[in-house]
């Protein structure tokens, strides 16, 4: 490997999404991320969905370039060599990223008085360092109640404020050690989940709009807030959204559904301005109302030429099965992806990072280690045990080493 | 300021969500970033929610903590200056960030003949760099025909993409900058919006599941993928979410519905075992319906009461006003939120970064600029021109000022 971050080790106790992809993340630009699971696999070692073979497609995905070891958690003596290698020794290791619950041998005091600047970031559900998870924190920030049409709440079906939870981690841990580069100090840094969300809605606009004019956003089906965002359905029975925020945007959608005569009348009649992106929203369904025979004549093939053609920002919807068999972003065809060889399931088209290092040469394609897959090599190369003390390891069922089937 | 990444300069040409936030999440951590934008505004200047002045409310939201320059970016003196303050010399210095097309005396080469060891990350909409808005890419991921109850596509009102996309740019940076302390070397990284939607879908299983299996994940409206998930109503109407992911969540919501009876009835009559999470997912319908009365013979309130002793991972649905309202994690009890004084709007409670770092006394809590704030201390203390100098700059109307009221 030749990322960026060679050299960096950063250890990672870790289940379900946010915490295993902030370790990821920094896995796919180079660093070796130790990820530690308990000999029986941890919480998510069965999350859906399921491969052929009953492992789970969840975790392979969530773990790409980590490597793997299995210790026995439940004894002190497992916990023991776990603390062992989050305070190895070295300018570029002591990193414990973790959204296990900070105790014992694991919690930051214990873990600092065997390493004065360790840094340390832990992922709780909610600030008061209480449970909470994605699907329960998503309540409660409102965004439900304005998805889809409003008499129903709705919940996404991305677990975004996990993947915003894990980038945050990444960025916090790579922040902490430039930090400690410097100063030679460490940190404790704490992210909860549902700090991650209602900052989020803050820098959105929502809480200022919500305190300095009492407003809460509408559920607005598929429509774009404050600007014109529009789905529309195709002769061919098929369905796209384009998008007009900026005026070059709107021009564009314009020109190209040849309404441009009819403006005028709207304007008029709503008293607006369309080339305002709120005149545009105010005046929504009535610009629609005045596009949709022109998509309602055309097959999106005929749209996409004529949207295309005039610049126009536009997508269609498609099933992610669609897509993964038609969109060329999601195929090999984008260097985004390689097909990558998995011991057991075979040839995987696999993400690497979506940074891209332009002149650089990717290695950044990585399959998921099975678990214990790297348990020996870690306690020889990390820990610097001898394979007699490894032997004595398994021997009493502390560690467990899996061998990757060629 | 005393945040982990003080010194760190990084300057920013952008618009919209993804990357002013990559640039926020950076400044809230205590790096100096300069956002430039045209006199006249940048292309979110006007992006709602407005305020009661008028004035762009998301826009103080996306750019908290950042310093203002204001310059004519129409003209080729303009852009030099720009240039000049993206190479200006330093160690902390010659990092871009932008979601501009990077053409011109922008471009990575020309910036890049002015410094060598430039750093800069450009964000595209596509991969091959063509134009896309997360309401565009979002479609084409498949998320809106299983967002909901299937039967019409439903578009997240979170602009999850664009905040993936923002924290990704800020992870790109620090490990791009990490590398460049240790060997010398810059970096031209880029990324698309498109390939953070894909990369997280495929890293979540959606690709393997659909290659191996050729399966779709169905739309579940609010029901949890893969384990037990669902919404309840309770006696005064109040609708929440209960989650049972892990063995220990679900034999808690078994003690506290009191339904540990029926269970065994359960798993004969549906052949499962629900001491898995996937017999749960199975068994889900019959689950929840032996479930329901125990919600709608209680109110919220001793819901609540109820399934907090057990420990169950639960959360009510709320409407954002009612969270802004009533939401300890959404007020300064939270120590994430502060009063940030703001100097023609007044005081608003305002988000620092999601990341706190213990033991630090946090400084992070921060307004925005309005547009060209410090157009002049800029000029000044990053490209060292004199009071005359800067006054030809007025004078020619290639940069603008504005002053705060206090």
């Amino acid at each position: 490997m030749t990322g960026v971050l060679d050299g960096l080790l950063v250890v990672e106790g870790s289940a379900f999404v946010a915490a295993p992809l902030g370790g990821m993340t920094l896995a796919r630009l180079g660093a070796d991320v130790i990820r530690f699971d308990d000999v029986r696999g941890g919480a998510d070692h069965g999350r859906w969905p399921l491969g052929p073979d009953g492992s789970s497609l969840f975790w392979r995905g969530m773990n790409k370039g980590k490597r793997s070891i299995a210790v026995d958690l439940r004894r002190p003596e497992g916990r023991e060599l776990v603390a062992a290698l989050i305070t190895a020794p070295g300018p570029d290791a002591g990193l414990f990223l973790t959204n296990f619950p900070a105790t014992g041998a694991l919690s930051y005091e214990r873990l600092r008085a065997r390493r004065d600047d360790l840094i340390m970031l832990t992922l709780t559900g909610n600030p008061d360092g209480s449970s909470a998870v994605d699907y329960t924190v998503n309540p409660a920030t409102g965004l439900p109640l304005i998805t889809g049409d409003g008499r129903e709440p709705v919940n996404h079906a991305l677990p975004a404020w996990d993947v915003a939870a894990g980038l945050t981690l990444a960025v916090g841990l790579l922040a902490a050690e430039r930090h400690r580069a410097r100063t030679g100090r460490g940190d404790h840094v704490t992210l909860s989940l549902a700090d991650v969300a209602f900052a989020t809605m803050a820098d959105l606009g929502y809480l200022a709009q919500a305190r300095l004019l009492g407003e809460i956003r509408p559920a607005l089906g598929n429509d774009l807030y404050g600007a014109f965002g529009r789905d529309f359905t195709t002769r061919d029975g098929r369905r796209l959204i384009v998008v007009a925020i900026t005026l070059k945007q709107w021009r564009s959608l314009v020109e190209a559904t040849g309404i441009a005569e009819f403006l005028p009348t709207v304007e008029k009649a709503l008293d607006v301005r369309l080339d305002d992106e709120g005149g545009r929203f105010t005046a929504r369904d009535a610009v629609a109302a005045l596009m949709a025979p022109w998509f309602a004549r055309r097959t999106l093939a005929e749209a996409q030429a004529g949207l295309d053609a005039a610049g126009v920002c536009w997508g269609p919807y498609q099933s992610f099965t669609e897509a993964a068999a038609t969109d060329p972003r999601l195929s090999t065809a984008n260097p985004l992806f390689a097909e990558v060889e998995h011991p057991d399931l075979g040839p995987l088209t696999t993400p690497g990072s979506p940074l891209a290092f332009t002149g650089r040469e990717r290695s950044d394609h990585l399959r998921a280690p099975l678990l214990g897959e790297h348990t020996d090599e870690i306690l020889t190369g990390v820990l610097g045990l001898s394979p007699a003390e490894i032997g004595r390891l398994h021997d009493a069922g502390l560690v467990r080493a899996t061998e990757a089937r060629p």
